[in-house]
């Protein structure tokens, strides 16, 4: 078995944690038998300084004949401004279709939880983020623009068929899981927007009688998700709010040093996009110190994804004995390098 | 001095906690010598059941020769849509322009914090909301309703005036507490709202050249409320994004039955409006167990407003030191009521 994977691993801590996923990538291929073919992209801030421009014009067609896109962090906030050096990734997401953003929460063993009396199994749970559409569409404008009565619009657009995939998908996955969905709305402020996911929840809940589904507003379910973490199993939410959602998810799981993401065109008429729900960090770039393994965990959900499960698995139980052996990188209060972390998990394989 | 307060308990623990702030009410007004007039007003669900609409059409013209309106929780979602029970409070903060709402998070002693190692003291923040307008307009629409096509569009709508004089209401708030301003922005994906947030903190920081201000994404910034909320002092956001952060900062200083807030008109020339932060509740409804200190803290946000500071002071400091002294509702792990606990708060005046 043969795979092409494009390699972008972008900005700051980007590219090295993206380097220490493929170390792990290229271990469990030999063992395996499988191989990965990479295309390594440097694209990003470096580019723009070389060329003006943070990836050139045509690069969803140079990403469009991989089987895979694994992705380190994009964004340098302090040379360009974000929405410059972010507006790629948004747009392969678009581009590709890859409208269900699939990001677990699990709390592991030996991993420090910010909650008071939490501990390794209390959280786990899964966000299924709608990745297509809704407040990410950036519609929008500018009345009046520079003067005082300046306005700026920004609209969200919420397709029907939009909502109704990622709803499925999601009670799909709950089915597989602890048959339990939660879905964030805000229809008691947006009367357009989530009154159709409201809508929309209704008529496809009884597709899945063996689910238990439910809604919460956004506001509500951010609170309840550091109160009682344990009773949610899949959350499904919009873009806007999946992004928020995810963010403290995976703080609630140990922090975003750990977490990994899928950006999944499920009909695969389009690769998909695996990349650690963390950005590119300029704070803690070229230190060395970055934990590699939400980087390495989004490698195994896209061996995962192209069918190679027990690679996936393998580097998944590597990460949690590694973890759980006490090894740990400064975001969880250890002394481990990027690197030197790594090496313990290849150990472990 | 004689102050006219309209009282709007509302649905379920609503009503019930509002009686309790104005026991406390009652309690102050004597011994400061003030005199409150109320009008209470028995609009909600029951108003419903009784008339067909939730309030009369004039409710605005009622309120309005208030010198404050003190709000308990409106929603009963059994019964009606949320948008349907909740349209009223949305509509007096706009109506009245009262555009800024003060939501502050303070972790008192004897409160338990679902953070570990947290303790009173260490969470101290105030959260600004945009109230006035933002994602709140709720203006949007359909396309192809009730086809396969179909589309729902929510439009939120960010005006120069309305962002420069929030982002001044919380500097000045800022000058007066820790001198540190958190802005939340989401620029990175939507280019049109908060690249307006983010230009306009640029051009009014300079007024403010005592106040250290920063902006954060607001997905980074949940994250950072969970993992150094000691770092925070005024944070300011838009309507949607307050909305969020207030429920989870209020969930980090001991749970939505603590935190008050205010909303308010800060040029006075709408009456301004006093609730808690949590909702109607309707699980426990009734049962005579709901925490009554938001909505007890709410009512020393208003004589605070009323000019009556030492009054507000005194209940503050009668809230403090029965937390302090352990006496606790059972939302805080304790076993006494609403009444009970109100009682034990009178005893600390
Ligand atoms: C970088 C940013 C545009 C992105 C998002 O908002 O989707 C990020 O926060 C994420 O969650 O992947
Ligand atoms: C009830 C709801 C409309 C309201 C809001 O979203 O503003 C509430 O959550 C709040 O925070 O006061």
């Amino acid at each position: 078995k043969l795979y092409r994977i494009a390699v972008y691993g972008g900005d700051g801590i980007g590219a090295d944690v993206t380097r220490e996923a493929l170390r792990l990538l290229n271990a469990v291929a030999q063992r395996h038998a499988f191989q990965l073919v990479l295309t390594e992209l440097d694209w990003g801030i470096d580019h723009y300084r070389r060329t003006g421009v943070v990836v050139p014009e045509n690069f969803l067609e140079i990403l469009r004949p991989h089987d895979a896109i694994l992705l380190g962090a994009v964004g340098w906030p302090a040379e360009l401004p974000d929405h410059a050096t972010l507006a790629p990734l948004v747009r392969i997401r678009q581009a590709f279709d890859q409208y269900a953003c699939v990001r677990p929460a699990w709390l592991l063993p030996g991993v420090p939880c910010v909650l008071t009396g939490k501990s390794a199994g209390d959280i786990d749970l899964v966000v299924i983020r709608e990745n297509s559409e809704g407040e990410y569409v950036d519609q929008g404008g500018w009345l009046h623009r520079g003067t005082d009565r300046e306005v700026a619009i920004q609209t969200a657009v919420h397709s029907r068929r939009g909502v109704a995939r990622i709803l499925r998908y999601a009670f799909e996955l709950a089915r597989k899981r602890k048959q339990k969905l939660t879905m964030a709305t805000k229809s008691n402020a947006q009367r357009y927007a989530y009154v159709l996911w409201d809508n929309l929840l209704d008529e496809i809940a009884p597709e899945y009688p063996d689910v238990a589904s439910e809604r919460q507003h956004c506001d509500a379910l951010l609170m309840n998700l550091v109160r009682w973490p344990e009773r949610f199993d899949v959350i499904v939410a919009s873009n806007l709010f999946g992004d928020l959602l995810t963010d403290l998810a995976g703080q609630l799981a140990g922090g975003l040093g750990l977490a990994p993401s899928t950006n999944t065109n499920p009909e695969r008429n389009f690769p998909s996009m695996f990349e650690p729900v963390h950005g590119s960090a300029p704070d803690i770039a070229g230190k060395g110190i970055a934990n590699p393994t939400a980087a390495i965990l989004s490698a195994a959900m896209m061996l995962e994804h192209l069918g190679e499960v027990a690679a996936a698995r393998m580097i998944e139980q590597s990460i949690a004995s590694t973890l759980a052996a006490g090894h740990r990188t400064r975001d969880l209060g250890g002394t481990l390098s990027t690197i030197e972390f790594t090496d313990r998990v290849l150990e472990h394989l």
